[in-house]
């Protein structure tokens, strides 16, 4: 038997073939089309899972079920997908239409809760009853696996912790608010924040780097610039340790889970982003006498969306 | 068969005798006595248990479980108390010592955690499986139900809204971080608020009602004042909300409950408080086009704790 994972993407659709070792056997994908009606779309679905699953030597009644992962919301009970810009849609019953072209079980969340589950099952936190993913992009998503189930919320509207007020009438977000975390603690806050360092200093590796272009700073050139110890860079990337430090110790203050896991961009700064917030983020935690969560990096990358998904029960 | 929940305070300790309807038949306290030895403040909490449970008509052995409730951490799973300054202790095998006294199966967690769950089984969030339980006092105490069980963390050191960073190097905490959410969401923040604004602008209703001394302004003060229309009140009261709606609908967009219950002091202002809250914070949270959680008071008042202690398995 075979779990079909799929991960719903800005510009394709990924659908992976899983064994039961949560092992990618075949892989297939098929563009994004948010103009195609809601019904053809699921039908295109549909035939990519077919497809990829008789590519990998199956049969359809070897596929035990079929995940999806989306970036929206979505009610892991009715099958409903709530909300997914990427594909237009709003309160469409997935599962029900899928289920005509396909007829298996279908599963449906969140891609952060799925790449939260991804990795609490066959990542870095396998083996853990509870963890907090955190992935570090151009904003900041999360999903929360507690009693090792996903915790998306009473409403499905839960896990952002990017839209956790962390500076009260601080800066704008896009949502709408001021003062989200995300602003402080994704790559583009640490984007930021060298933008706003070099206009007052601008004698620094991080210019010098992208040709005195501060358009062109991105988390790279500010991380590449603290390690070869440029001193604003070192400042600016302790600065950004420092918020996400703060947010880190958030997460345990409030929800304490047995580990916290990054992925996303920022995180490929590896051990020179772990070491620092791993000694820094215990002086923010009320009771930092105590066990605390290990940090760690998350394992699967851009697998965890597809494996994650074909965990989905 | 009775069940004994108690509740342990800074002055007294509480224990009270809970029938099957989660009706409190008996209630016997005992001073809080940080001065005695560890055995013999198990051993006075024991006699108190069976005194109580004589004095409601009943034997030791009607009685199911022993529950309590502790301003500090505890873990449920050993039994031990790992710290609750109060009775001083550190590292303390309370069960395994209670059991010596008498024998039955003894259940310990936070007290806002019992509270909690003493709301979501026989309070004002009765049938939910998942709720947070919020009180506003002179800081901020939470809870968080997830699929009817506290949730107190994997090293029981969650569930501590109060000291999630809500204002970046913002007001001094009493923890020694800056920026704590009960900074600006606790009776003392409004309190401050007031204080603070009264300085600028004495002419107001709030210090005119306290014999114009600063320090005799109270979390009352201000909210009578707001309701009497004094314009500076209102203005600090406007602000004050204004805090405690980002503050729910952090916790909305984080974890997203079926229900949030406020209790403590400033909760008492009833509507006055829940009413301007259930309209500001959704402008806050992430995706407020969908069902959002109600925000609701506590009911069970300061019997929660005894309650929800009796209510521990």
């Amino acid at each position: 038997m075979v779990r079909i994972g799929i991960d719903v993407g800005g510009t394709g659709i990924q659908v992976g073939v899983v064994n039961n070792d949560f092992q990618i056997i075949r892989e297939e994908s098929i563009p994004t089309r948010k103009d195609l009606p809601f019904e053809e779309q699921v039908r295109e679905i549909a035939a990519c899972v077919i497809s990829a699953a008789e590519s990998s030597g199956h049969t359809v009644s070897d596929i035990e079920s079929v995940g999806i992962g989306i970036p929206g919301i979505a009610s892991a009970k009715t099958g409903e997908v709530i909300k997914c810009t990427n594909m237009g849609w709003n309160h469409v019953p997935f599962r029900d239409v899928f289920c005509r072209y396909l007829d298996k079980p279908v599963f449906i969340d969140n891609d952060a809760n799925v790449a939260a589950l991804a990795e609490s099952v066959a990542g870095v936190s396998a083996g853990s009853s509870s963890s907090v993913f955190i992935t570090i992009g151009t904003g900041i998503g999360s999903g929360i696996i507690i009693n090792g189930k996903i915790w998306s919320g009473a409403h499905h509207i839960g896990g952002e912790l990017g839209h956790v007020i962390f500076d009260l009438d601080g800066v704008p977000c896009t949502c709408g608010n001021h003062g989200c975390l995300e602003r402080y603690c994704s790559a583009t806050a640490l984007i930021r924040m060298a933008r706003e360092a070099v206009r007052q200093q601008p004698e620094t590796l991080m210019l010098r780097s992208v040709d005195n272009d501060p358009s062109r700073i991105e988390a790279r050139t500010v991380i590449d610039a603290a390690r070869a110890d440029d001193p604003l860079a070192v400042s600016v990337y302790g600065h950004y340790i420092d918020c996400l430090a703060q947010a880190v110790a958030s997460v345990v203050n409030l929800i304490d889970p047995e580990i916290i896991v990054l992925g996303g961009g920022v995180s490929k700064a590896g051990s020179f982003l772990l070491d620092p917030l791993t000694r820094e983020y215990p002086k923010y935690v009320l009771f930092n006498d105590q066990p605390l969560p290990p940090v760690k990096l998350a394992v699967l990358g851009s697998e965890a969306g597809i494996v994650g998904a074909a965990m989905l029960s």
